[in-house]
């Protein structure tokens, strides 16, 4: 059972509430705020023994936990506001490499201009952080995973692969400016970040969207040593995977002010991933995405 | 280091934010909404081993999860409103076990109309649970810490001690229904949920209002077979604690559709905590309330 059919499962749980306008199943959930913008609310567990290790340095370990709730909320085309941050501390670990830890939290808060505004801290076995984040979003701005059609373009930011292997998945810089800018000029159909792996990423896009694809094997933008194989399913790369009518992917191409690549095309066939081969022959991607549970 | 000296050293991590009304230190953080309301946010982390075990009732460990949450936002005179929910769950822990922990969480979530709109499912070594909740509550209804003066009764709900030992910290009510009447008919002065203890958490009370208190020992509403020291001192009844004019004081016992008891007086003397015994003399207060740290 992976963290996908679990937050399916929880789906059933949904209330009814005037404030919800999207519940489980984006980055974030999405609530009414006042008649120009959209709050987002979301959650993140970091676990020792999981998603890192005491042996890594407590201010990377920090960063990430806050981090991967900003590329969340960018994700979503918002601006991180608040967070209130839970921490588990074993009786092992001492204040000071705590405090590091929260150094790092801190600072990744700071850069993206979030507050920290409330926390918990309790005994644990194994150090857990769990970062819970507002942000806001203009709702003409607002990007989901179900709008992606047949014949938009399939683009990534950045390179892709081997995030745990080289400790990027550590020190990633959440995509919050080059999301900022696209739901401005570029009106992506669909984005996510991408924390399962593109292949596994775009298939949450397809379900979402009731689309098929054809991605290009050539054109994945591949991390140095890094394979194809793992470029598509490798996890934590936090970059943005988004979609976009081809008309507008020609602007993007012209004025973006960061490196993108079009890694492929949606198509009308349901739930269906391809990728074409150097030869130009498509055949169905067997790349599973990392799943983190 | 105990969980309020971890939460004072987080203070110095606060950004400013346009939105932040009160930042850390109480229930819940206080954020600008509109005009007229205020929200909410808080969040609470429960870990296997510490708050609860895998031989208790796993529909109550979920009620427990989503009760204490909504306690802390009705702490703060509020409605709570959405919650995301991040679950780390060990793979010895069967599907059909966390299933039923949701089901108590969600079970609890329809009591107090709350949404659960995103969650974050994670492996762990042992099985973890966070709530973050929103709530929201009307300006003139916020209630803090703060408040108290000297003279003003010291009043609790219910009757306190022994939550651990008879197993009511897993199935208690978050006292929403009261802490809303309250704020609506008699204007508490301050108030927190009882989590610590009467006595630590009362110091909590005086230390943000910069008050001293004496205790009535004779007066302490024990529960049965709970000594007076056990009811200052025993962690999570999540009855209310709260301070009220002594003119509102009779008002309340006239007309309060719930069960409430003045256990002593708000005084001038800053940060001293006394308690008066059967024969009258006052002493300083030994409870240290509970830790959960």
């Amino acid at each position: 059972m992976n963290e996908f059919n679990f937050i399916d499962s929880l789906k059933k749980f949904q209330n009814a509430s005037s404030r919800v306008v999207r519940g489980i199943g984006d980055d974030a959930a999405v609530l009414a705020l006042d008649g120009r913008w959209y709050q987002l609310f979301t959650t993140d567990m970091l676990v020792e023994g999981v998603h890192f290790t005491l042996k890594m340095p407590p201010v990377a370990i920090g960063h990430k936990a806050m981090a991967c709730s900003v590329s969340d909320i960018a994700a979503m085309g918002g601006i991180p506001t608040c967070a209130v941050v839970s921490v588990g501390i074993p009786r092992r670990v001492p204040p000071a490499l705590v405090a590091r830890i929260y150094q790092g939290m801190h600072s990744c808060a700071r850069r993206f201009k979030v507050s920290l505004v409330g926390g918990d801290t309790v005994r644990a076995g194994a150090l857990t952080i769990n970062v819970a984040l507002l942000g806001e979003v203009e709702k003409k701005y607002l990007v989901a995973r179900d709008g992606a059609r047949p014949g938009d373009m399939i683009c990534v930011t950045g390179r892709l692969g081997g995030s745990f292997a080289s400790g990027r998945h550590l020190t990633f810089t959440p995509r919050f400016k080059e999301a900022r800018w696209l739901v401005q000029h570029a009106r992506p159909t669909a984005m996510m970040d991408i924390s399962d792996g593109l292949a596994g990423d775009l298939r949450h896009i397809l379900k979402a969207s009731k689309a098929g694809a054809v991605l290009d094997e050539r054109a994945v933008p591949c991390h140095n040593g890094v394979s194809v194989l793992q470029a598509l399913s490798d996890g934590e790369d936090f970059e943005l995977l988004f979609t976009l009518a081809p008309a507008r992917a020609k602007v993007l191409a012209r004025s973006a002010p960061f490196a993108f690549t079009v890694v492929g095309e949606i198509t009308a066939a349901s739930h269906r991933l391809m990728i074409k081969d150097i030869s130009g022959k498509a055949r169905a991607v067997e790349a599973k995405g990392y799943t983190h549970f």
